[in-house]
């Protein structure tokens, strides 16, 4: 990546990079790790797949099995940050917000390919005990298809140059304008 | 990676990556994502370096600059997660547990490499506004040296296998004999 010349610039190359997550299975953006509070009260985290990149509106869109653990634990809590590392382009991009869950569209099911539906479903639910990995039953639940929408209140960005570490937060706030802040 | 043929097989593969993390800079266990909740109670989450990784007390070692923001959550809420996503290997990683801050000793400065050293210092502090990325002024202050140990409680691993989905949990409470769990 090359140094930004700006804040708009950079904030632009998130959005490009978050964009490409959702269109190319190789992109660095396609797998952020989504952290959560667990019911416990402690810190949570998965990989997921980033299915949405909405520049315009500040949001995210991942896709999940409603009856996994991170579903429940939104309710009490939906403070919550998608982190991409691209490792190559050394860039960290870290959205906070809420995330919120809602039950997939028969228009959104039918756009998942056959081939992930199976993720949607199965017997017994994520993370119950199972006496082998074989014991599971993979099944297509249309019912249990959910979306989850991070809306972005802040994205903080750090990119670690050849010659100097450029960190800056944006904000919905201060609509995105954003800042420079010490690395 | 091989289809592990136990929960042993498993959990020592887990341990092998995790090891080579800290020794090979090039490993994908080299950056996990460390998420702790924020002040504000939400999820954070930030890359960090993993410095060491000792399977027989289950624990996971990360240095970090004492004046960052997590420091300062520690202390309101320990609960962490330390998450490995191994892209090639399709093999994440979730170790769960309570993270605690130490200031790092003479010994333990004295082993961090002459170019790491000006992570762990600087004027402002990090995520304080700055009017340029080249306003900061990088230092080396051994006294914000600080070791960051997690304690494993429960490590969580999910091993997307060609034909299987392979999920379990060790907990330190069955003194990591595991289970497994559906997917």
């Amino acid at each position: 990546m090359d140094s930004p010349k700006d804040l708009d610039a950079f904030r632009n190359a998130v959005w490009q990079r978050l964009s490409r997550g959702v269109a190319d299975r190789r992109a660095a953006a396609r797998n952020p790790v989504l952290s959560t509070v667990g019911l416990d009260g402690a810190a949570k985290a998965r990989v997921v797949v980033l299915r949405g990149a909405d520049a315009s509106g500040g949001r995210l869109e991942m896709h999940t099995d409603a009856e996994s653990q991170k579903v429940a634990e939104l309710t009490r809590e939906p403070g919550a940050t998608a982190l991409v590392w691209d490792a190559r382009a050394k860039l960290q991009i870290r959205a906070e917000g809420a995330l919120q869950a809602r039950s997939g569209t028969e228009q959104e099911w039918d756009r998942v390919p056959a081939a992930a539906r199976r993720v949607y479903g199965g017997t017994p639910h994520p993370g119950k005990a199972i006496a082998a990995p074989a014991a599971f039953a993979p099944s297509e639940v249309p019912a249990r298809f959910c979306v989850l929408t991070l809306e972005i209140a802040r994205l903080d960005v750090l990119w670690l140059g050849p010659e100097l570490h450029y960190r800056a937060v944006f904000e919905r706030g201060d609509d995105w304008a954003g800042h420079w802040v010490a690395p």
